[in-house]
Parts: C-alpha cells; structure tokens; sequence
C-alpha cells in the first residue's frame, strides 16, 4: 500500500521511517516545510534507505517516493 | 570493531553507514565539516538508526557514538 505523507514539522520523518520499515512505497511530499527542515527530511531518508536498502526517486522538486528493496 | 570516521564531505556519509550495517560502532566526529553539513550528517545518521535500530549518543558538540542494535 503505497502512503502519502505530507510532514509538517521534522519530527513527522518517523511516520516516513515507520512505514518504509514495514515496506511501504512512501510519498514524502515536502511543500509544507521550509526549504531547511526539508532538507533535513531528504538526508533522513537517504539514511534510512542506506540502512535498510531501497531507492528514492525526487518525483517533483519538493517530493520523493521511497521505494523499499 | 570501533569505527573512527571524521568525514571532511557530506557524501563520506556512506562509510558511516557502510560501518554500521556490519554492525561496528562507530565514532562520527563531525569537527571537521562546517554546521550545516554537520547537521545533514546527524539527519544522515537518524534515518540509518530508524531503519536498523540501535542509538545515537552525542559525546561532545560535533562528536556522535553511533550504536548498531
């Protein structure tokens, strides 16, 4: 089931790890964060795809799709 | 093994993670990058924790003790 999270503060990137753990492709879509915190956003992911494998595709300037492996 | 990395560019992030997933602690000293790809490091580094578990310990400002599970 592919998720579609729209954070609005930084701490909303556990919801993306949560649901990237349990396998889910995500839709991170960033446009209600400053530019800042979504770069932040974007260097969590990396990490969590270092982590656990996957990919993520920038789908729109402001937004990613994680894909699990 | 402990792992002591002093990445000098945002993009060695991947030897911190490279340690990590084979499960060494590692020792991120972050002194020799400047704030802002410091800070991209330690969200690096979160997304890597949130996918494979362990912690994160902040030993001194710019120094990270990274703890596989």
């Amino acid at each position: 089931m592919i998720r579609k999270l729209r954070p609005a503060t930084y701490g909303e990137a556990l919801h993306v790890g949560h649901y990237f753990r349990a396998g889910d492709p995500v839709v991170m879509d960033l446009n209600a964060l400053p530019d800042e915190e979504a770069r932040q956003l974007v260097d969590f992911a990396a990490g969590l795809i270092c982590g656990r494998g996957g990919e993520m595709n920038r789908v729109c300037p402001k937004v990613f799709l994680l894909l699990p492996a």
